[in-house]
Parts: structure tokens; C-alpha cells; sequence
């Protein structure tokens, strides 16, 4: 396959998704009619107790069949011996029973014409050889009846609608209905989210943990929600992929939609990982991150602070832009506020002459009239309404964050009445730091929330909450631009090097075939020769041009610098002459030659690498070399194939990006050279896949040339 | 004074607190019999009703005694026309009226022999002149009388106390009894903090802000809380310090006996503008930072983290180390926390073979024994029971962290008192993340919070929580070091040179007078000289000795390098005569001079820095030099004077510091001579506190050698 393939990828253009495995919904699984459970039990402290406890709790609106061989009745509903003695129809069956019984009443399902079975039951492939036996058998027998499994050894759904009211699940989150969906690949995390949203009082739409994902896959329940007209935001938390490309596919139509806020394990401990590691060892820690980035996927890196940001997606609008408009009615709490929305890169424009003419007008002596605009704790309703829609007419504001105490001595109630019915036009999105204590302000705060004011206890969560919401809106703003298809290459040159080191089996290839293959994607290399003595030295020098380095190469010499046996910056014949006496004379010995290459004075250091990632393809590096890489990991990470944008912001995105311009007098590196090599590097890993890993280490670049200086392919 | 004197400093020992100003007590404060509102009203709306209303509703023990020259009655309560009809004693008086009659009612609580007044009112010094001629005139009368003044413009005090129940305060947050005091510089970010623990259902003992702080300091509140048996742990919030020293020893001793935790305001302002200078402006930001280190204080960055440690500190023991045992009932939050855990610099060691032994007998047979402890959902109270009892006895383990999700499949409540009953012995700190809808679950919730486990929604919150207290522990363990006491320091000959400059009103001294001055204090200067000729310059190089560096020494020649004007690394005399020949015939400039230097070889460049600051003293700053400073900002600050220990942790401390040590062939450099260099520089800026700015910058160093390569000193 020629490079110039590539031209026609695109990453928001994937069309097969919607004929492939896909095209069974999973209408019966969130939106059942009935609802049957193979294990119910009359014991108190059981699942088969609790998921009918639960049904009946939160007013499933169809039939709940309890099936079980010796019971009559459970929980006050009629019982059933087997799914076959249930009169009606049913859509959802829960199997709570052990394993060794799943794959019958699996059969038995489909027999009786069940769309969707949750499989509680834990003890299957998570268990071995015998678990995963039976998880194959109850597949075939679903597969065979066209019958979708969610699980096993998971929670189950639950689906908010007032229509279904279905808990089909054993957790204890009684939740309102809302615009939030979430999908958990852990139940537990799932139940710490659900809950903190509740604890919040805030609805949720749907939700789902799926366990072992036999064959209902967390892409397909994204698509599903993302479907779902209902579901205005979705949350995620993921602990591993396992169909990545497909994941990517259909996040990428999801996002472009509605923001999926995300959240994946093992942060931390990958992030220790990686600062142990060197260079590739760099990637594995941050592929989640890289993959959320690449689809448009909002990272979180806690689980708070997902949940709040949830919390401002659901009921606010997406500011237009990262300016925001502070307005409070005490000090302290605005001020941190300021700091932390500043540190999360907002800013807080002054506001317009007219507006502070305006607000002279309405507010009380004492406040202070700026952004932010303190309003004194002695402010009423009249004096907040006026603060907001001033800061709603003002264009250069894109959003509202409000400092709310309860003084006592202020009639809050009608204040919370103000700021609801602003907030309800949705023109600007409102974040709110609400300190009061809710149990003795409950008529103020249920105002507010019922406007759907998101209110948090501190400055700081708050602050952080309008970022995600101006995070949102720059990534959705961020042009994906496009791959560059670089005619020059020789494909055919790189493919019969690829091809001979695959016939002799070799996995790590040589000097010469790693420069052939450079070559033949015009990738710069610094001109390079070895000669034995002086007078070839003096040749080669002159072809490759001055000024030059030239090391001392002999078996015996380990820390040439130590010895003397490196010169750099050698401008003339006279120096080459020179420097190789004096290495002969001082190094004595018999096998020694001179590595003599193309030296780039004023230069910087420069790294790139690829990493193959099983199932997602190539990771690209980029980042400052030697001490930078070494000490301070001063790297950026980009799933291949890079676009013109992508190689621009990894020169962007290093901490260090200052010293590639204008630097301490040395003039800044030729960046379009760097990033002309970032993609033809793409290409090189598109075209051939079978490279595992790649280095261009050092890369020596200046104002007028770029070229790797060392490189290494292994495939 | 001789720099000897320093050896009699230390920060530990002071005694004059305890004879200085703060010998009137703040009993009157805190503890007050009787309670008087001058300002009381009958208005709902208004503070002079408000702080009557929390007086009666949090059942103050003592008499409240309206003042009203119109009413009869308050809320139920006799009013009285002016302070003198009061029948009874007065303790305590709060003033809430306008601000030209706050003066005389001072006195007139002068003449009635009340001993402490709490100002709410606004209006004074923060107004400008005339606001603090009228906080002058109060302040001067109730210094006549002996009466201590809190605030003006501020909330006042609660006392939880059973005796006192004083809520002397306009705020809303009736919290319990705790073992928690609290004093914050801002009433809204104390509302924020109160609120908070309240809302976790976490007493509180003492809470202060006190506004203008004419009289009462947040020092003197501060000792107070470090004198009060009942308070456990001091939560402080501060804008800025109005006498660092006093705040400083007091702290000290305080921090001896129980931890304080502390945030301060302007935090990532302050960031953000260190971030965007340079060198010296970097100490800006940091100082509130500094001081919490050099006393001891517990620094937070955000206040969800300070309410959340205050709550573990405020009913759970110190642990002994970093080593966690995890216990968990449910997966992902777990992984979480261990990710949480582990970046927050904790352990998780594996359990002892007998503790694996012992578990396999008691666990259930799906639970996965090892460190985290996963007991599966099933679990019960024996299990639960079983699993801390062997996470106590394991020497290894220094404390517990539980994640705790409420199965409804099991019997919560006995799980809870299991818990509850093993922490109430207080061998090791337990923290919880417990999840769980606190509604449906009351009681195991409140068995939980009786038993005093901190329980958190979320388990990164809970992981941090943790980290607080083995934080504490460490900084307990910290040793303070000592001061050296330099014999070989020539104090009176750097005195001379600071007393001419001062006589000949010099601010920045010139090369001479500082080579002179670090001479004197034998911190080591690159040898160096200016030569005017060739033969000049050999004689030189001959003096200082070989490698140097030559440098052309001309008013017309800015950027040296550029024009070939830098030659490093000469070796000989030969080597003199051809740089300067070169130099001489390209450069053509009638007034070329030669700046001859030393150079050292493989050498790394550092920088030392020192800047004063207002009321503190100064601060000295060690970092890399070149690009690291700049770019990565990878300095370290501390306040002087340095001890040994002190100066070891600033080269331990930076982020390069691997490239201190032997690093990619280069041996590491002498740290020793380093670590003498700080601290002399240490013994310059004590035995000199004219000194505004200092800087070695840059110094080189080797493995043989480290010297400053430039100085510079402003007075």
C-alpha cells in the first residue's frame, strides 16, 4: 500500500459501524416491558431478594415475574417454578443462580422468545478454564436465539424514564431522573458516581456496568446512549479496551454530538510507571489519555471532579469561550475562586464602561464594581438580578460564576428566585459556590437546583466544574486538520528492506537498513563516514563538509570523551589533520578508525519515537533530547497518523517549546522541518505496521537544518 | 555581630512570648458568662436580630442582654436602653452599629467593666482615613479600660463548649461539639470550612475570624487553640501575616504539641505570577509556603483537602509510617485509591505468610488475599472483623484504608460495628471510603461516624486524607539540624566594604566590592583577570592555570559569541596566542581587552539566590542554572538561616537532582562544597540583613571543585 492511502483517512468519517455488529439495539435491555429473575429469593440478604426489592422499590412500570422452584410468592408478587409457567410475554431476564445452571436457562430464554438476559451470577472466564467453558456455552445458546447478554458477573441497568422505572440492578441509588448517562466498567466506581450525583441532587438517565462484556461491549452501550435523545451527557469509567479501533470509531460520532466525560484506571500508577521508564517505556501510561484526546473524549483524573463537571453539563449551556464573569457576595471564596479558574487557563475580563455606569446605578454603596463584582453580603434579590444580567448582556463575557453565602440577615429565597429564572433562559452557562448549610436553607437551595443551578460547597470544585464546561467547548472548537501525502517517497525501496529483514528473521535492523529506509522517506540523516587514516579522513571530510565531529572507533574504547577521542566543530583540513595525529598518537590503538560526521553547531537536541500499541496502532514521540527527555520526561505523546496539527501542537505542547525559538541568542530551530519529519514518520509507521519500535535519537536541529543524527528500527 | 552569634539560634527555643503582649488571655473571648448586643434589633433581616437569634437557638449557658434604645423586648428577651441598665456583669459584648458611635460605646463598656467586645461593624480601617481614625479612637479607649477588642468588620466566635454554647456570630452553621478549632482571615472561606465538617457530620470546638484584627491577632487565637486541652487539630486559613516573626514562634511551639492546618489565599495567582519571573520574583508566590515548612504547619492547596484531613486528624491517631493495608469489599475504587495512594508517596507492603495463613481460614473463598485485601461483596462482620484485626497486628502496617461499599445483600449495620468498635481502640488510623446512599443507610452511617471513621464519598479524597496524616508524621520526624558556625569568616573585613558602600549611598555594589565581601566569607570566586595584550594575557593564564576561558572585553561587542569572541577550554600557552592572535585581528577594536577565566571541565552550572523579604528576613534559592532555571523554573527556596540539614534537602530537593550525582559518564559533583557554600552564604545574609538581593549565577561545579562564576549584591 502506497503512503498517499492515506489521504483518504479520515477519522470522523467511519461508515461500516452502523451494518456491523452493531445492528442489534439494546432496546429490550434499557427499555424493558417485563422483567423476569431466574434465582429470586425470599431471603432478606440476597441478590434474588434485593433486584426484586429494587423493582418494586422504584415502581418498575410492567409485570416483575420472581422465578423460583419452592416459593409461591416473593416479596408479595407471585411466583413462578420456570421461566415457561410465566404467562406473558418477557423482554429482560436477570440469572442470579450459580454458573453450572446459566447455559439451561440461557436455552430456556431463548426458547421462550426473551430478548435480553442480565447475567448477575458472577464465577465465569474471570475464574479460568471451566468459567470461561461455561461463558462460551451460554454465547452459543444466546447467539442461537438472538438473544443479547449484558454481563456476566456484573451489576445490571437501570433506566430513570418515567416510563420504565426499571432497576434492573442491586445496587441502592435510587436516582431522579436526569440527563446523565453512565457507563462503569466497574461497579463499584459506578455505584461512587451514581451515588455522588445523587448525593447532589442531580438526575441520571441510564445506567449501566456490564461486568466480563461477553458480548454487550461499553462501545455499544456509548452508542446506545449516544443515541439516546434523552442522555445529555455521558460519563464513562474504563479500565481496559478491548476492541480500541472500534471504540474510537464510534466515540468519535458520539462526541461530535454530545460530550462524553471519561475516566480511566490506573492514572497513578501508570503515571509512576512511566517516570520510572525511559522513552518507549514512556507510552504505556498514557495511551487511555492519548485515545480520549484523539476522539474528542473530555479526561478526568478524579473521580470528584468528573462528577461535578457532570453535574455543570447537565443542566447548563457550553460557554462560547473561556472568559468568565465573577460576580459574589463574600471576599475569601472569590478570591480563591479567581485563582483557581485562573490556573485552569480562564480569564476575567474587566467589564465595560457602560456595564460599571449600569451597576452604579443598582448596586449598594459598598459593593465593588469590577470583575469580579462584589455585591457585599447585604445584597437582596434586586442587586443580584441586576449584577447577572449585566454580566449576561456583556458580549466580551462567556460565562457566569456566582459566590452565593446565606447571610442570614438577606431574604435568600427571593435572591435564589432571581438567579433561577436567569438561569433558565440558558444563555450563558452559571456555575455557583454555595455555602449554606442546605438542612436549615432547604426552600433556597431546592430553588436553586430546580433552576438547575449546579452549586458546590467549595470555590474551588465549582471553579474547576465551568472549566470542563470551556474545556468541552475548545475541543469541540480544535480543527483536526489533515494528513499530508508526501510524493517524494519511495516506497517500494523501504518495502524490499522491510522484506529481506523479514526473510532473514532479523527483528532488529541494521545501521545500513535503518538509513536506506530514512532515505527512502526523506527523513534527513546527518552525513556520516569512516576512514582509516588520516588521508582518507581528509577525504571524507571534504565530501561531507565542515564543520564535522569525528570520533575515535576502536572496540577498546568505551568513554571516548574521557580519552580524547571526540572533537566537535572541526572547520578545516588543517583541524582534521590535526585532531586524527593527535588521536593516533594518544589512543595507540591497532584497530582504530575515525567516525567522522556532519557536525550542526548552535543546535538542540531533539528525540522522536514510535511505540506499536496492540490494537490501536502506532504512538508517536516527540520531545527534547538527552538531559531534557532524561530528567524531566519532557515528552508529548500523539496517536499515529499524525496531521498537519497534531505535529504542530507536539512541538507546541513541550514544556521546553521555548528553547525551539529564539533562545539566550541562538536563533530558534527550523520548526517546519521538525514537523515535516513528524509525518513523513507517520507515513513511514502507516505504510509498514510491522514496526514495533523506531528512534531518531539524537536529532541535532538549527535555524537552517534538521536531521537525525542516530537512529534504530526494530520491527 | 559575629556570625558565631548564629550558633546560639534556634527556632525552637523562644521564651518571650510568654511575657509579651499576649498575657491579657482571651478567655472573656471564647468563654464568655454573659453575652450584651449593642445594635440588637427586632428587624428579621439584620445582623443586630441575627446573632440573638443563633445566641438562643445554639442555647447559650449565659444571660443575653439586648441593647436597644427603643425596644423592650428581642426575640423573647428583656432590652435594655444602653449597657449601664444591664443588671448583671458583662463578659462579653458584640457592636453592631455605625461606625462614629462604636467609639463611644467602647467606652462606655470601659466604664461598665466588660472585658471583651467583638466589633461586627464595617466601616473602619479598610474605608481609608477616616475609618481609621474612628478603629484609633476605640482602640485607644479600650486600652484604657483593658478590654481586648475583636475585629471590627468580622463575624465574631462560636464556642461549642457544653458550658458556653456562644454562637457570637451572624453565620448559619450550628455545629456539635468537636475537637476541631478553626480561625480563618476570611468569614466566607471560615463559612466554607465549618460548613464543610458540619456537613460531614464532624464537630467543631472553636471557631474565630476576626476581621480587621485591630487588637486580637490570628497569632494570639492561635496560641489560645494551642493552649485549649479539648482542641485536637487548628484549621487555618490566611490572606496575609501582619508580624511573621510572632506568628512564626508561636506556630513553632504550637505545631510541638498538635498539628495546624493551614491554606492561604493567593495561591495560584501567586503560582502564575512566580511562573512569569524570574530568579528573586520567584519568592514571592512561595513565602506563605516557606513558613508552613519552617514551622511545622501542614500547607494545603485547595479547602476540600483541608476539611477532609481536619475530620481524619480530628478523631484518628498519628501513623507511625507509610506503609497502608487495604481492605475492600467491591474492586475499582479500590484500584483507585492505590493509584491515589501510591502517588501521594504511600506504600502498600504485602502481608506477612502468617497474616495469609490466618486470612485463608477466615476469608471467604472468593476473596483475594493479599495487600488490598479484596473480602468480596459477600462479606460480613466477621470477615470485615477478621480482616482489620490481622491488618492491625501486622508490624508492618502502619495504618487502614477501607473501602466500604453497603451491599444490600448484606447485613451492613453488624459490618459498621465491627468496624467501629476495632477503630475506638485507636492502635492504628483507619480512613474509609464508604460508599453508600447515607439516606436508606442511616444507621450503619451512623455507627460509622460515632465510631470515628472518617468516611469519604470519593476514593481519592480518602487516599489524600490518609497522605495528611502520615504527612504529619513525617514532618514531626523531620530533623531541624544545626547552624555552622564558620571560624575562618573575616566578619570585619566584609563589614567594611558594606559600610563604605552605605556611606557612599551605594545600592548595587560593584565586582570588586563583592569578590571582597564573598572572600571574606571564603565562598569560592573563578579566578580571573583582564589582560590588554598578549603577553599580558599569557602571564595571566600562567597565574590562574590551566583550562580557561578567554573572553573579548569590549564596549562594541554585545553578543561575544556571535562574532567569535568566546573561546573555552584552553589548555595552554600556545593555545593563549592563537585565541587572542584571532581574536585581535577579527574583532579590530582599539579598546580589546581579554577577560581571562578559569574553567572548570565537565562541570554543571548551579545558582545560588537570595532575596529579602518584609518582616521575614530572607530567602535563599539553589537551583540549576542555565535553561533549567529558566524553562522548568527547577529551583528550591527555604528561609534563612540555613542549617546543614536544610542546605542537603535544597540539592536533594530540585528535580534534577539525579544530575548532581555521576550522570551519562560525568562524575557527580562535590555536594559537600555546595551545601558549605549555602550555608555561608546563610551566615553573609544573617550577619548582613542590609543585603536585598544576592546571586551566584552562574556557579560551576564538578566533581573537584565549585565555584561562582559571577556575583552580584544590592543593599
Amino acid at each position: 500500500m502506497d503512503s498517499s492511502k492515506l489521504a483518504n483517512f479520515k477519522y470522523k468519517s467511519f461508515n461500516h459501524i452502523e451494518t456491523g455488529i452493531m445492528n442489534n439495539n439494546l432496546k429490550a435491555l434499557f427499555e424493558p416491558t417485563s422483567v423476569a429473575l431466574i434465582g429470586a429469593s425470599s431471603k432478606e440478604f440476597s441478590i434474588g431478594n434485593v433486584i426484586i426489592k429494587n423493582l418494586l422499590h422504584y415502581q418498575f412500570k410492567g409485570p416483575i415475574y420472581p422465578i423460583n422452584q419452592k416459593e409461591d410468592e416473593i416479596r408479595g408478587l407471585k411466583a413462578y417454578k420456570t421461566i415457561f409457567d410465566v404467562p406473558g410475554p418477557i423482554d429482560l431476564v436477570h440469572i442470579v443462580i450459580p454458573p453450572p445452571f446459566v447455559p439451561q436457562e440461557v436455552e430456556n430464554c431463548g426458547i421462550k422468545g426473551v430478548k435480553a438476559i442480565i447475567i448477575n451470577t458472577a464465577g465465569f472466564k474471570e475464574m479460568g478454564a471451566e468459567g470461561q467453558a461455561l461463558e462460551d456455552d451460554f454465547l452459543a445458546r444466546a447467539k442461537k436465539y438472538n438473544i443479547r447478554i449484558f454481563g456476566p458477573n456484573c451489576q445490571g441497568i437501570i433506566n430513570s424514564d418515567p416510563a420504565f422505572q426499571a432497576y434492573c440492578n442491586f445496587t441502592f441509588t435510587y436516582f431522579k431522573p436526569g440527563a446523565i448517562s453512565i457507563v462503569a466498567q466497574s461497579g463499584g466506581v459506578g455505584a461512587v458516581i451514581t451515588q455522588a450525583l445523587h448525593d447532589m441532587h442531580i438526575g441520571i438517565r441510564l445506567y449501566a456496568s456490564n461486568g466480563n462484556a461477553s458480548d454487550i461491549s461499553i462501545t455499544e452501550i456509548i452508542k446506545y446512549y449516544g443515541e439516546d435523545e434523552q442522555t445529555k451527557v455521558i460519563v464513562l469509567y474504563l479500565e481496559s479496551l478491548s476492541n480500541t479501533k472500534e471504540f474510537m470509531e464510534v466515540a468519535t460520532k458520539v462526541t461530535a454530538k454530545k460530550p462524553i466525560l471519561a475516566i480511566s484506571a490506573g492514572r497513578t500508577e501508570k503515571g509512576a510507571a512511566a517516570s520510572k521508564s525511559h522513552t518507549g517505556g514512556l507510552a504505556g501510561g498514557i495511551t487511555m489519555e492519548l485515545i480520549f484526546q484523539k476522539v474528542g473524549i473530555l479526561s478526568f483524573s478524579n473521580l470528584e471532579e468528573i462528577c461535578h463537571a457532570a453535574m455543570a453539563f447537565s443542566s447548563q449551556p457550553i460557554p462560547k469561550g473561556k472568559n468568565v464573569g465573577m460576580i459574589t457576595n463574600t471576599g475569601g471564596p472569590a478570591i480563591i475562586a479567581t485563582d483557581e479558574l485562573v490556573s485552569c487557563g480562564m480569564t476575567i475580563p474587566p467589564l465595560s464602561d457602560q456595564a460599571k455606569a449600569d451597576l452604579k446605578l443598582t448596586m449598594l454603596d459598598a459593593a465593588s464594581i469590577n470583575n469580579p463584582l462584589d455585591v457585599v453580603a447585604t445584597a437582596g434579590a434586586t442587586h443580584f438580578k441586576s449584577a447577572i444580567e449585566v454580566m449576561m448582556n456583556e458580549p466580551q463575557i462567556d460565562s457566569i460564576y456566582l459566590t452565593f453565602v446565606t447571610p442570614p440577615f438577606v431574604d435568600c429565597v427571593s435572591v435564589a428566585k432571581e438567579i433561577a429564572a436567569i438561569s433558565k433562559l440558558q444563555r450563558k452557562p452559571i456555575v455557583c459556590n454555595y455555602i449554606t448549610d442546605k438542612e436549615n436553607w432547604k426552600e433556597t437551595s431546592k430553588i436553586l437546583n430546580e433552576g438547575g443551578i449546579p452549586c458546590f460547597d467549595y470555590p474551588e470544585t465549582a471553579a474547576k466544574a465551568l472549566s470542563a464546561l470551556v474545556n468541552y467547548h475548545d475541543i469541540q472548537s480544535i480543527e483536526q486538520g489533515s494528513i499530508k501525502v508526501f510524493v517524494d517517497i519511495d516506497f517500494e525501496n523501504a518495502k524490499t528492506v522491510f522484506d529481506k529483514a523479514k526473510a532473514q528473521n532479523k527483528e532488529v535492523l541494521t545501521a545500513a537498513d535503518v538509513y536506506q529506509i530514512l532515505e527512502a522517506y526523506r527523513i534527513p540523516i546527518a552525513k556520516w563516514s569512516i576512514a582509516n587514516t588520516i588521508e582518507e579522513a581528509v577525504l571524507e571530510a571534504e565530501k561531507i563538509g565542515f564543520p564535522l565531529v569525528i570520533k575515535a572507533d576502536s572496540e577498546k574504547i568505551i568513554h571516548k570523551s574521557d580519552v580524547g577521542g571526540v572533537a566537535i566543530n572541526i572547520k578545516n583540513v588543517d583541524e582534521v589533520r590535526s585532531v586524527v595525529t593527535n588521536m593516533q598518537q594518544k589512543l595507540q590503538q591497532p584497530d582504530l578508525k575515525f567516525f567522522i560526521q556532519e557536525f550542526l553547531t548552535e543546535s538542540r537536541e531533539l528525540i522522536i519515537g514510535v511505540k506499536e500499541e496492540e490494537g490501536l496502532g502506532h504512538l508517536i514521540m516527540f520531545g527534547m533530547g538527552g538531559v531534557m527527555v532524561e530528567v524531566y520526561k519532557d515528552v508529548v505523546f500523539k496517536i499515529a497518523p499524525l496531521t498537519d496539527i497534531d505535529a504542530q501542537a507536539m512541538l507546541d505542547n513541550i514544556k521546553s517549546a521555548a528553547l525551539l525559538g529564539d533562545f539566550r541568542g541562538k536563533k530558534g530551530i527550523d520548526k517546519g522541518k521538525v514537523i515535516e519529519i513528524l509525518q513523513r514518520i507517520s507515513a513511514l509507521v502507516h505504510d509498514f505496521p510491522q514496526i514495533k519500535e523506531l528512534d531518531l535519537n539524537p536529532i541535532f536541529a538549527n535555524e537552517k537544518r534538521v536531521c537525525a543524527v542516530d537512529a534504530r528500527i526494530i520491527m
